[in-house]
């Protein structure tokens, strides 16, 4: 939803106003796809067909001067020949021609490109002069550009997948990523898991858009609860202080580029000067993003706080059909500095009252291999008053765990060793918006984020 | 293949004689399934499907004095009516009627049970003397007992799955665990990446069968390559120490109940004596046993441990379509103690011959976005010998990519952001038997087991 003059409207609304400068590259009403192919290896291929199979509501114009026809499409032969109404143009064409192509957009009142070709900055002195000339030509012409040398844009709010792979389950944490197989990999997680994204931005030798102004956009956009970014580098200080400041939703971090080795290796890959790791270290704890060492904890702990209520306090209560798990997760809550607080004296008494005597009322609690969705239902109605957050392990093939959980409650869900009924069950609490971690480990170090980003006392 | 007085013979060669006291447990002639039931929700029902369904040569007998036919096939009425020919009993019937069914397989010849039933030791004191009860029952009968209170046995090798959830896929991964849940999940896990387990044993209570015993007959099991347990406390530390330390496989442990609340969960769980942490790092430091902190490191580490040949040194080489991840798994080598060697400076010129202008000829060796299998393999063949190992990370959708990696040569592989073909190339891999790490960073920790197990210098 989007706030403006008291207006509210939904982000994809017909009424809606482009209300932020990178509106044109996120939910563009046409898509103009400079360099289109017809050959199925090149992406100017991929892209097109991506774009034609996300569902875009709005019109897609493939551009080539020698094809008639791609993918059932008729080709327009230039950027002038194009109809109005594009606001995005997708780029791939070899790089001595994107200076001017950039400069053509311009000229056709085309508010954005995503440069997807390589051959810039990141390929030598002579690349790195092409994309100046690529700068220049966007600020006289008034176009933002993404990339060069980037993975593009996917919006699955808005149908819009101008990437590769084609994605297109819609979910709430945005994915910034200085390495397009990064940010793929965990858009991908996303998808297969059935939680989704809101956005994927592919940032490339950012010449222009970087990630404080996407942090910017991501900020406003109704569709982004979190916002999950890997970086080598940040590229302006000063400007990702100041809107990293005032951007009101959590922010984490994979920066690369740490040992001796990774930072010679990044400052080749999209000359990020990479830094000395301490500074940043300084940075993120200042404005307190999240960092993290691991693509797994990089998507974690972005689900988690995405999707998870916020805690009163770091009490919790584990409720398992896996005593395993139930001791993995006390290890790991104790580790992480939350408090396995004993069940309350008149809470196990009524417990042992509800449940099978084989079970153990203690916390963990363990329903054993017994364990059915109607036994995890009593305990969690019982014991939610009494705990700040719960840890729902299902350890087991349980039926209809779905139905145990609820959106919006402080409740941590992990599901192991349950096969084909894990899988469906997972892909239900996903579409509740419920989400669910694979080990207990994971689960409690995710849950962990949420108490350190707001603050609670330990 | 199994060694015997000279004579080898593959393990399901009809000749193969039993040669170790768990034979029974894991490569029964027959196997009845006793508390047989026709309620679909009850393990029962579940199991003796699950060993109908896994491919068990031999016959399954159902046993229930007041069926007369569950799931088509005809019931026995009791363990005495039981035909000869079965070796295993697997045991579903209330507590109290089980010390004297395990007399009765004694009784009938049977030469070992599984028993899933749960309400003993772990249920308080009346459960604990019936556990002694049928230690008795078994050692006066001769009958080896798996659990009680356990998740059953599945040797997939020999179609055997005595166990929950339906998981056939063979492998060489041996998986041990007092937690049924943990164990059904790692072999789910290898199952879901078609990469499989060659045996996988819920230990339960273990009134008789202990990990030492599981851990002597893997030793000479010609299936297992790696040996993961995922254990509360060791059970008897003397014959641990003997039998590991001539086991001559590698051994990876998850131990849990490791902090205060983590250790009496654990002492509640299964009666294991968790003990002082301390006393078990210095124990599997020296049986050098390789000790994880959680589930996923379990299942990377055996992973890399069963499938990928011993290292000759430290140099890696990465290879890479993806800047970001190689970086990462350069942050993530030199916090392990590899080497990120430079590229010899003949080497990288032959590859500036044979590689596109774009890619990067370093350490990480990128190809960027344009890798195709082609491009891997030329660099793949122009690098090996100058490299201890290989570090090939497929960071696109690459079609074919199971064609550059060869079973047995020294190279980890990595998959990430390729999405469908992604695990599309990942299976083809794992039916070659070459292991595929889904991060840079799982990856290169599962390399760096590696090189610790086989004691390569630093």
């Amino acid at each position: 939803m989007l706030h403006r003059a008291g207006v509210v409207l939904a982000a994809d609304h017909p009424l809606r106003i482009m209300s932020h400068p990178l509106d044109s590259i996120f939910c563009p009403r046409s898509v103009a796809v400079i360099g289109a192919s017809n050959a199925p290896e090149k992406y100017g291929y991929i892209i097109l067909k991506n774009l034609l199979e996300a569902g875009f509501a709005g019109s897609v114009y493939p551009v080539n001067p020698k094809a008639t026809e791609i993918l059932g499409r008729p080709c327009t032969r230039s950027i002038a020949d194009l109809p109005p109404g594009v606001d995005l143009a997708v780029i791939i064409i070899p790089a001595r021609a994107v200076p001017q192509a950039v400069a053509d957009c311009g000229q056709r009142g085309i508010k954005a490109a995503i440069i997807i070709s390589g051959g810039f900055a990141e390929s030598g002195e002579a690349g790195a002069a092409l994309q100046r000339e690529v700068v220049e030509a966007a600020r006289r012409s008034g176009v933002r550009v993404v990339g060069p040398n980037c993975q593009g844009v996917n919006n699955p709010h808005h149908g819009l997948c101008a990437s590769w792979p084609l994605l297109t389950e819609q979910g709430e944490i945005a994915v910034i990523s200085q390495s397009g197989t990064v940010g793929a990999a965990l858009m991908d997680w996303a998808s297969q898991e059935r939680l989704g994204c809101s956005a994927f931005v592919s940032l490339g030798n950012r010449c222009d858009v970087d990630e404080t102004d996407l942090i910017d956009y991501l900020a406003q956009d109704a569709n982004t609860r979190a916002i999950a970014a890997y970086l080598e580098g940040v590229k302006d200080l000063a400007r990702f202080r100041e809107v990293v400041s005032r951007c009101g939703k959590p922010i984490v971090i994979l920066k690369s580029g740490r040992t001796v080795e990774g930072r010679r290796a990044a400052e080749s890959h999209t000359r990020s000067l990479a830094g000395r790791d301490e500074l940043y270290t300084a940075l993120f704890r200042q404005l307190r993003i999240h960092r993290v060492d691991s693509l797994e904890d990089l998507y974690d702990a972005a689900k988690a706080l995405a999707y998870l209520p916020k805690p009163g306090g770091r009490r919790i209560l584990t409720i398992t059909s896996s005593g395993g798990s139930g001791i993995l997760a006390t290890d790991w809550a104790e580790w992480s500095g939350l408090q396995v607080a004993a069940l309350p004296g008149p809470v196990a008494e009524t417990l042992r009252g509800l449940l099978p005597t084989h079970c153990i009322v203690a916390n963990p609690l363990d329903l054993t291999g017994d364990g059915t969705a109607a036994l995890y239902r009593k305990v969690v109605e019982a014991t939610a008053p009494h705990f700040d957050y719960q840890v729902i392990i299902f350890g087991d093939p349980i039926l209809q765990a779905a139905d145990v959980v609820t959106p919006g409650a402080p409740q941590l869900v992990i599901f192991l060793g349950g096969a084909e009924v894990e899988r469906q069950e997972r892909a239900r609490m996903h579409q509740k918006k419920v989400p669910v971690f694979p080990t207990p480990e994971r689960g409690v170090r995710a849950l962990a984020r949420l108490f350190a980003f707001n603050g609670v006392a330990a």
